[in-house]
């Protein structure tokens, strides 16, 4: 049994706008005992995504919002330290959702283990994980692509927008990423090999997308929403596919931010949008999973983490993270 | 060969905002001669329908605008007068874009003859013609509807409209539709069989979808976006699906409308939107044409129209009817 203490990261008010650090508290609890049929975990990676600031919010959504004093929620790699499952045994690397939090019990209900020969752990967080999978269905079945589609990712060094764009380059299609800092944009091109990078902070993204595409849009990946997402529709070719994975943009302002109304553009351009999550996929998960790690093993496809260490960074990070400082996965080592 | 003159309504100007008589210009020329391989038309029946406003605009869309001082484009029914084709023959009823004008030449391209043995030839531009198929394919394909699902319809009782709603009864639906005025509101109640009405002009929207509908929206039909569709998108279920066919309430704005960015709505509701035209269903035309044709001789698809005699009546009937002030399918009777 380990000796430590369960460091937690609770829920301590609903932020209005930008989450601060003040809207987390920090505690510390004995580390819990499995029942019968549970078993106890050591978080090792706790992975930070956006849709985290959803469940802040005590509004109607596909899931259930954080109660107050309660811990975040989120996707974590840990070790089985304790079993009283017949299902799972010490030493077990698993993924599953045991939250904001350093040891965690679980009846083992939607945890998965983890195939440590297919790339570090972590991963299971990251491009072989929700973000992973994420954008693995949902360009390949909500974007149905075709070689030689002119394709716009948003967010493209993120998590999610970094492997649709390098799937996308290795279905042949011309990949676009839109980005908010030079080093990002560098990175997209030189590193993932897409074709072409906007930093939607220093360029005006419709003359950019005017530069770089003329030929027009056939797909379009959406993690941001806004005025990138703007630009980017009224450029949509005819039979355009257009994914709404995220809306960062939106996920913490004050006040509802306004759009001129473009819905004829569908119309017009006879276009599909569909907004999506990956949990409709679970029954393909291993395709998913299978098929990006032969990519990794075979150099088509990188993925890049932001890492930092500790849990009690979590607060600080995260909101780094939805002000854009991230550069690729952001992950918490919650331990050695 | 006729005698009278040629009666055509000319573009004269293009509008900023709602038309108004003065950019249209009633011209009268002799009547065209047919060349050899075309054949002389004298309209019947003119077709207005909302999409002819973005014709009048010189902006990029998915047809050509009208050029200034050519007539205004719009499909009709008539009668061939004189042929110099071997695929017609004098006293044919046919449909085409024939545009407004008493007299038209054509070479038979896009021109289908008219079985006068199913409904009223008329029909040939309403129920079973662009606007109906637009409904069935609209609704059938696009929709995707399942027996029991609650579909709302915006100008539920326009020539699309009204289609859409009989056809979603005989589908087994709940069909919700809004309209502009109470006797509207009745019609398509009493008369058509949609299980609701909502008059958008005098009731809140969002309040009478939570009094209607509290289980949700499943399918939405959209032919006149703006604030109704803002109401129907915040009560959308999962998997829903969204239809943009129309959206006349944004098409004579001088200044674009704004609204709040919704698209992550989508996401949560795992929910597809898509805009589409129905030219991309032109080979099934015969099956959408056979089955509203049997719905109509089963007394299950009613049709209402909205008949004002004269084509110098058209650019007044077609800005009326751009206020809502059609009601049913907006028809002109060119000659007897």
């Amino acid at each position: 049994m380990p000796t430590e203490i369960n460091v937690r990261v609770l829920l301590k008010s609903r932020p209005t706008g930008f989450p601060a650090e003040d809207d987390f508290e920090v505690v510390e609890s004995p580390i819990p005992q499995p029942q019968q049929g549970e078993i106890l975990l050591e978080s090792m990676w706790l992975s930070l995504d956006p849709y985290m600031r959803g469940r802040m919010n005590d509004a109607k959504s596909y899931a259930p919002s954080v109660d107050i004093g309660e811990p975040m929620v989120g996707g974590a790699v840990g070790k089985v330290v304790e079993s009283r499952s017949p299902l799972f045994n010490p030493g077990d690397i698993v993924e599953g959702r045991f939250g904001w939090q350093s040891y965690a019990i679980s009846n083992g209900i939607g945890v998965r283990k983890v195939d440590e020969s297919l790339a570090p752990v972590q991963t299971a967080v990251g491009v072989l994980g929700m973000p992973g999978l994420t954008a693995y269905f949902g360009f390949l079945d909500v974007c149905d692509p075709t070689p030689g589609d002119t394709v716009v990712v948003s967010a493209a060094s993120g998590a999610v927008g970094q492997v649709v764009g390098q799937i996308a380059k290795i279905m042949g299609c011309k990949v676009i990423g839109t980005v908010g800092s030079e080093p990002k944009a560098k990175f997209i091109v030189e590193e993932l090999g897409f074709d072409y990078a906007i930093n939607y902070k220093t360029s005006d993204v419709a003359q950019s997308l005017d530069n770089i595409c003329p030929e027009g849009i056939d797909v379009y990946f959406d993690n941001v929403g806004g005025i990138v997402t703007d630009a980017v529709m009224d450029r949509i070719n005819i039979g355009a596919r257009i994914a709404i994975c995220g809306q960062i943009s939106q996920y913490n302002l004050k006040t509802p931010d306004m759009a001129p109304r473009n819905l004829g553009l569908l119309t017009r351009s006879q276009a599909k949008m569909e907004g999506f999550l990956v949990f409709a996929y679970e029954s393909r998960y291993d395709e998913g999973i299978a098929r990006m790690a032969s990519w990794i093993r075979e150099g088509k496809l990188k993925y890049k983490e932001d890492v930092v260490i500790g849990l009690r960074n979590a607060p600080k990070t995260f909101i780094g993270m939805l002000n854009g400082e991230n550069f690729g996965k952001t992950l918490i080592k919650v331990s050695e």
